[in-house]
């Protein structure tokens, strides 16, 4: 039997009581480790959390907790190559797809630390300026953010164990909000092993990071008025959450990050060949096979021209051609697995349900497997499909309703650019979009029209070609969330992100009062 | 049979085909006017304005979103009279209880029509400055916001048929978002009259501005994704609304303004009749009198040092005894009507339960009606109840759960300050509390203890005495709203509002594509 991963909750490290889950190998097939949350106490770990973890954090200042987060942030980077075997055997992910989690989720942790320390030796923030609140300048109004005096509760996907967890605990430990970190159970143990790593450390005070793995049952039960969930995963999953009585009775606060049928748009006059149609072609077959097409952010459907359907199928095609796919331990591998036997069948029955309404225009299965067994690896070559003709796009429904989350995108023809922007908007709200073109005033006012239905637009013209950070890579400066199908929420966006675990309220008092609250350190 | 006002739906006065639901006058106990919603096709109105409404009005800038404002706040002058003679009418309030809504609304549109006049010609708002994304400074991120493409469906409450639409209409429309308002059916007429004369004097494209009086059934289920709903009321229709599928599977965005526990602190160390003294003996007395304590931001705790329990009670009372209480026309009477026999039953009933926690400082039965049937008119005098001891503070439950809707609050006794402090915690996030002090730093500590669990905190000290805005006085320039049982919403703040009706998105792009987007009035 393997080992079963402790979880550390009321400030003590706690094998569960039950049969274990196991976490496997997805290329080789082999069972890795085990977690198991049975019999811990729920109630008494969050309250711990809430009261010991809470008020030992609120007591340290801004600054104090931003020096926390660079020290985690030397202890990760010391055990770093622990991480990417770890990710390598349980995520089945090549080198570059594991730095995009393991190294994404530090900088993200080191970007916090620095903004962090910009906010000096505090307890709370100012909001904004003072307001008058009539003609006589002495009675004013002045808004501040203060932490929530709860837990931060984080429910993550399977994908981003490492990202997903830093992304979230960098703001919510910063605000001065304690955490309790309840991975996908199929990658959880890259998250539990890095909580180990920093709790061992001892670098936060005890109750400020706490990690669950194994089943979710009871953990909104323990959630109370003043704390709040961040989920990352699927709709059917999120809207369980919403609907959870501590949410519609406590009017707890809840940030969502689903699943999106996110867009790249090659705009109008734009000719086969040109240093933006190359982009396009090169960006979209790198989003296709980064970490098996298993990020939120990833391209789902393309939007070209229509006259240009034909090129881009085959610039896509050709490089897509080219990705070997298997293994990830074989150094020639540049496509590992997915994350599952799950997540396989899920692929392929995706795949079987967009195929009915779509050309395929690469096949992924012409991908042989390298040192890679078809029985037991759960891998799949990238396909391409596309929706012939700009009528298909519009007759295509399940193409801008259906995320097949793995090396899967479909070419979607447009007529011209009115049709493309309501074409994007079938996906009801997307993480992300990105926009290939050269002319800065076209490219900004579609933008613009798009802004309002995602939550960030990337846009590549060949001034940033090496430049840009990529479509699907979620940097800590920019929101990373989106409406409608795509969740609702927000996280990141640099010092956005504390919003969430603030809460504003307007001082309204006398200028000696105001003057006081200002220049408190409290 | 009196007449059925007419819903403006559809760009169209739509009068309900069925049998009318009837609106009375609380202190005479006459009918007034019917409401009836039935029939409507709420979906091609809500379709109606948002294609028709928002498109018209994302078309224009914010300058000139706000020149209608204004234009709607003069047509709203024109005809105050008639909204005075409705309040009295059907609302049962004396005149400075009815200018707290009619007048205070339009001073809310006004306000807002100024701020907006700030923002300029332009169709979006810039949300901080652009960030590096890189050592080079020419890919960076820059943060829009841009109006939802939805509709803002207000569901009312009661108590502010006018200040209730115009605080929420005022930032949707200079966001440029249309509006469908659901008043409360108790005192829908002033909501439909005030919609009538703005619909009727052109002001705003057709579609913007729609109002819908009766039933709500029907207008969740017509929500779609990029809408947003906007709740003042019960916790339990808040949690109707929050677990209602276009909530839950949608992402729809939702603020709620529900009820809340608001409480008072007098600071230890103030001597009976002192200045602080009177002031939370003036401002508590108002408190529970103005529009017979029918306000959600109404003072319901009144925390004092245990020493003071019979001092301020006496003070208290003394200023309760004086209030004559009964029909709204006599000229004499400070305290008009409860809305309607339902919350006349529900005040009634909510003090039996409290009142088995505690006892009766000032009996509100000892007040006879002036120029009023006390069998017909839904009057009752101001109560103060007592908890007796600090003990018996820790003990009464009910004081710390419990509103009564009504003129009634209880007097609370404290050891110490952290006692109060928890004590008022115990109400779960309210919308508001009010510190009475004379010490700056004293007061902005506490101040600062009690922002996380409040939407507002309103600090009364003797220099602000004749300056500051009152307790209950909701002012557009700060956070309305609060955490937990208060509903997790905020509303106002200046231009903060907006961001409820607008959607973040971060522009990822070279500084030249940056350049053009900044520039433009798109």
């Amino acid at each position: 039997m393997t080992q079963k991963l402790p979880n550390f909750l009321n400030g003590q490290w706690q094998t569960g009581s039950g049969t274990g889950t196991p976490l496997f190998d997805p290329v080789l097939g082999t069972e890795l480790v085990q977690v198991d949350a049975t019999g811990l106490d729920l109630p008494a770990g969050f309250a711990f959390a809430r009261e010991q973890g809470g008020a030992a954090l609120r007591a340290l200042t801004y600054r104090q907790r931003a020096a926390m987060l660079s020290a985690a942030v030397k202890v990760l980077q010391a055990n770093r190559d622990a991480y990417y075997d770890i990710a390598t055997a349980n995520s089945g992910t090549i080198k570059n797809d594991t730095a995009v989690d393991v190294d994404g989720g530090i900088f993200t942790l080191g970007t916090y630390a620095k903004l962090g320390e910009s906010l000096g030796d505090r307890h709370f923030m100012l909001d904004g300026e003072a307001a008058r609140l009539g003609k006589d300048p002495l009675f004013q109004s002045q808004h501040v953010l203060t932490p929530t005096r709860g837990v931060a509760l984080f429910i993550n996907a399977f994908n981003f164990p490492s990202w997903g967890l830093w992304e979230k605990a960098a703001p919510a430990l910063l605000s001065g909000v304690p955490v309790i970190i309840k991975p996908a159970t199929a990658t959880a143990w890259l998250t539990q092993r890095m909580v180990q790593d920093v709790v061992d450390a001892g670098i936060f005070p005890v109750g400020a990071l706490s990690v669950i793995c194994g089943s979710s049952a009871g953990l909104m039960d323990a959630i109370e008025t003043f704390d709040v969930v961040s989920f990352t995963g699927s709709a059917e999953t999120a809207a369980v959450i919403r609907s959870h009585p501590s949410v519609v009775q406590k009017s707890v606060r809840v940030n969502i990050e689903a699943d999106s049928v996110n867009s790249a748009l090659l705009l109008p006059d734009t000719a086969a060949g040109s240093e933006s149609f190359d982009l396009l072609a090169k960006e979209v077959a790198r989003e296709m096979t980064v970490k098996s097409g298993q990020k939120c952010t990833a391209i789902r459907r393309i939007f070209v021209p229509e006259a240009l359907y034909t090129a881009v199928a085959q610039a896509i095609s050709a490089r897509l051609a080219k990705t070997t796919v298997g293994n990830p331990r074989n150094e020639s591998v540049r496509m590992g697995a997915l994350v599952n036997r799950a997540q396989l069948v899920s692929v392929q029955e995706g795949l079987v349900y967009l195929k009915q309404q779509t050309e395929i225009l690469h096949d992924g299965a012409t991908h042989s497997l390298v040192d890679a067994d078809a029985a037991v690896a759960c891998c799949v070559g990238p396909t391409l499909l596309g929706t012939r003709s700009a009528q298909g796009s519009d007759d295509a429904d399940r193409v801008h309703d259906t995320e097949v989350f793995g090396p899967v995108a479909t070419l979607v023809p447009y007529r011209d650019l009115a049709h493309a922007l309501t074409l994007i908007r079938r996906g009801q709200g997307s993480l992300v979009t990105s926009l290939y073109g050269s002319d800065p005033a076209t490219l900004a006012s579609a933008a613009l029209e798009l802004a309002d239905s995602h939550g960030r637009v990337h846009v590549i013209s060949p001034d940033v070609a090496v430049l840009h950070t990529g479509h699907g890579n979620v940097m800590p400066q920019s929101l990373h969330g989106g409406p409608g199908r795509a969740g609702g929420g927000e996280e990141l966006g640099g010092l956005r992100a504390l919003n969430f675990y603030h809460r504003r309220s307007a001082v309204q008092a006398s200028t000696s009062v105001l003057s006081a609250l200002s220049e408190s350190t409290n």
